[in-house]
């Protein structure tokens, strides 16, 4: 409900109409001088970045190396106009690609022009999907996928990816599978027939990589650069090694002499029309994997964009969001793509290096439109071990075990839930593994809020608080229990609730008064109000009065018009525990 | 945990080793000589009430009659012993006999031995449940059946089994079917060739039962006899119907001349021994029946058990009452039943008749054994229309549209998961409707704790009470904002949290602090951590401190733990919201 106040204020304030519906109406409107050089040199940067990842993503995914490339200039547009993040930088990322390659390598040959058509089906569908949810307001739904749940897919993830590309790496080919052990398995066995030239090519790549990532700041810091260059140089280094990795294999004829794999031909000219494949039957296949699209994707993208947004205390709205990424899947779809979304690592350049508005898109846009016009030659001797070393160094990053490790001291529930969902992917698969992931998290706060904490209280010294009499030195008198429940009272919960209160009770035979603190009790649902209706008739029926104190506003006024209070008695309820402790004679 | 310790606790008392799990003893051993008749008594009404029931009951679950006579003995032995609760009356129920209709009509020929024989293997199977629920200790998974569910469920199985019965009163033959509308299509359709005769003696049953059940307890009030003697005559209606039928058809030879369905030769001698079948394809076809049954079973016979312990303030085991219903079902297994549980109606007679210990059900089991051995061929001329009579007599107390309207007006979510339920059991049958109930009362609670209630407070008057800016005139200042959510943290909300304190910060660009008032939070999760981490750097970013009040003693500690309390910073955590504002200079 208030989500959606705020976000019709929001919208009115960009006008009514389909105006509420472009955001990027209120930026252009609005733009001023001192943001063009940032948003021109934040363009560059990410374009910089973008041209190699993208043709790598897409090997990742199974595709053609264009269909990186198209994803790269349409969808960058349209989100400039529906986004409402202003640092933003949406394309191929890589575990969308990662799902697309697990969805759609069961139903059709990875590079054949079928998978390209699928490929861009689903984009289609991941496109509708988030723009339906966007439209019901169901941007809600991604806070099922928890933070530990999210951890440890990505890092399931980055292993099944890193995995996926050591035979590019090793210049071997193997069956497809998308099981982590089976991939292991096939790797190991093809060692053998390793491509020594471009497993040499593959590690240089890799080296020079985490060079540019790590070192190479520091030492062009020490030379006294400015910030915005080093980051432009250190962001470059994809783009270094490509034309390295290039230049030796075309200087050396590698391609033909030692068996290096290239790209090869990639057409030059602007992205095609295309249309995705009108099929129910084949929309039914795709819809899982379009859903955990969806979902994987938009929730990559709305935390980037929320972090990035706040710290200009700027807004971003989660259900335009979701329109607006639905939109540019949906562009991906019609020009050649495949599925994208807000990448984590090119929007931290991209806010970065300066973006201050959509524009920053539309010029990555137009540098990438350039590429596909007048580049494409450049890549033919591109070799696929550079492609792959891009990869990997990209989702090494991804790894993350401090989040089991944290979660492992904090919460064993939710280092649980990290573990589960890390063992279901590498074992079953990465759409089974989130779907276990957010079972388990869902059943273990289910199990953790069917057992509230209660605390048995007694008084501290003369005052008027009232404290848990296993932890503190307090005062209780016989024949008064006074208990507080700090949960929730629902369905899951009430009967342990009524076991506990009448084991109390039963264990006590001198009590007559039972005393329930509810200051923790935000809401009482109508299982409880049941179970309390029993438990008062249960204990009236063994000589026990039941008293409430503390209990909340909007709690109480509903107790009250079901006619709870009447029953109860309202000389039975209390407005603190000590009014209650005093009328019971008991202070 | 409380709960294992408090059961350890009782089991202690009871003695070690094997003793423990046979609560018998602790009533053998010290029964008293003025509990023995009221055990008489109520074992004697329960019999007089159990024998045209358990019949009925088992012509519902489309077995023969002697089945249900069968289950009403061994599985009230094998309860008294093994039972926590001393007035529970074991034996066939309703829902469960419909529940094993609904089963088992797919699986074979009701009436036919293969279908006896199912029946048993499926009680065998449920007890085999049951039991290892008991030992897993996992009683606590009936709490997901909430209690708009179960009331949902109860009223439209209630229509179902009512429905079920119509075909019998008119004396026609329909196809056997577990969709609600589709045998009420047949039932009308079939209306046409009614057997007059046996309607008449249907209806002159069912309101001669509702007179037993309604007027004739104040008119033998008024003729002043006692309260046990009134019980017995009043519970006496359906054998009091049996007996007038069975005179009425043998008298006037009605099963001839006018095609009134009779029980027929019903087997004498005491029950079989019998086994169930052994076939794991077949114990996977039935296991969704027999967990349906294992819960629902459970959850009626818990909910009378605890009702009727605790007029005594006497302690039900939950766990042992698992293992002992479990144990009755086995016996059924063994004895040519077919499943049992304790029956909410027969259990408060056998208390009210003055059952004290476990001895009434052996007598009630006694009386049944009699009744098997000498009294079947009483039973040949006894139509089958005062048995669906008795049926429709017991359900209509189950109907209950009053819990909905209570719902309705109490909490509009708990109103759903009935009408979800209740649909659903009619649209789709009774097991799918049970699993769609839980999953709605599930989701609904998820969506409300999705979606805390935040409310920005201010100072009362001059006192430290801070309330709700929106309902209390109290005072502000502009540099400060205090916040109070009213749940606890975790992953379904934490993103919700994130947008509304963010979007409260946005909206105010005075704001320097943000003070988070953690009265009602009970618990935070790792993703909620994350996200208090991420707000404290993203206010930061946007000059805006954040600070805590109010947090309680274990989610302190886990704070401190994880050393989040050392990142935001000791001093901008207060022990009330009082200081936090007169720090802040806002008092």
């Amino acid at each position: 409900m208030r989500n959606s106040a705020l976000t019709s204020a929001q919208r009115a304030a960009n006008g009514n109409g389909w105006r509420r519906y472009v955001p990027a109406l209120a930026w252009v409107r609005n733009y001023r001088r001192d943001y063009l050089a940032g948003d021109l040199m934040a363009g560059l940067v990410v374009a910089i970045m973008l041209v190699p990842q993208s043709m790598a993503y897409a090997l990742l995914g199974g595709l053609p190396p264009q269909a990186g490339l198209y994803a790269s200039i349409a969808p960058l547009v349209v989100y400039a106009l529906l986004g409402t993040s202003r640092a933003l930088a949406v394309g191929p990322v890589a575990i969308v690609s990662l799902l697309v390659a697990s969805g759609l390598s069961p139903l059709a040959e990875p590079g054949s022009a079928a998978y390209v058509q699928l490929a861009l089906t689903l984009a289609f569908l991941a496109g509708i999907v988030q723009v339906a949810m966007g439209l019901a307001r169901m941007g809600f739904l991604v806070n099922f996928l928890s933070y530990p749940v999210l951890a440890g897919f990505t890092s399931a993830a980055a292993l099944v990816i890193g995995l996926s590309q050591v035979r590019t790496l090793l210049g071997i080919k193997i069956p497809q599978t998308d099981k982590f052990l089976e991939t292991l398995l096939y790797t190991v066995q093809g060692a053998g027939r390793t491509n020594w030239v471009t497993l040499a090519i593959g590690l240089g790549s890799l080296a020079l990589l985490l060079y540019f990532r790590g070192g190479l700041g520091k030492h062009l810091a020490r030379l006294g650069l400015s910030r915005p260059l080093i980051v432009t140089i250190t962001r470059s280094g994809p783009l270094v090694v490509a034309l390295l990795g290039t230049l030796v294999v075309a200087a050396l004829d590698l391609d033909r002499r030692a068996g290096v794999q290239v790209v090869g031909r990639v057409p030059a000219g602007l992205p095609p029309l295309t249309w995705p494949t009108v099929d129910l039957a084949l929309w039914a296949a795709l819809l899982p994997t379009a859903l955990a699209i969806s979902l994987v994707g938009y929730t990559e993208s709305i935390s980037v964009a929320k972090a990035l947004a706040s710290k200009r205390r700027q807004k971003v709205d989660p259900d335009q969001e979701l329109l607006a990424l639905g939109a540019a899947d949906v562009a991906a779809a019609l020009t050649g793509g495949y599925p994208v979304t807000g990448g984590l690592s090119r929007s931290s350049v991209n806010f970065a290096a300066g973006a201050n508005t959509g524009l920053a898109s539309l010029v990555t846009a137009g540098l990438m439109a350039l590429t596909v016009l007048f580049f494409t030659p450049a890549f033919t001797y591109l070799p696929n071990a550079v492609l792959a070393a891009i990869i990997v160094a990209a989702v090494t990053n991804l790894f993350d075990l401090e989040t089991l490790r944290e979660a492992w001291r904090y919460n064993k529930a939710d280092a649980a839930s990290w573990l589960v969902t890390f063992g279901v992917v590498l074992a079953w698969g990465i759409e089974v593994g989130i779907g276990a992931g957010v079972l388990t998290s869902l059943a273990l706060f289910l199990w953790r809020t069917s057992r509230p904490h209660m605390a048995v209280v007694g008084r501290v010294g003369e005052t008027e608080h009232f404290r848990n009499v296993l932890r503190h030195p307090v005062r209780t008198c016989p024949h008064v229990i006074a208990v507080r429940v700090d949960e929730s009272l629902y369905f899951a919960n009430t009967r342990y609730l009524e076991d506990q209160l009448l084991a109390m009770v039963a264990d006590r035979p001198e009590v007559r008064h039972l005393l329930l603190i509810c200051s923790a009790i935000n809401f009482i649902d109508a299982s409880a109000l049941q179970t309390l209706e029993a438990l008062h008739e249960e204990l009236r029926d063994a000589g026990v009065q039941l008293h409430l104190a503390e209990v909340k506003g909007p709690v109480m006024d509903r107790l009250q018009a079901i006619g709870f209070v009447e029953r109860l008695g309202a000389q039975h309820i209390f407005l603190s525990t000590h009014e209650a402790m005093r009328a019971l004679e008991c202070v």
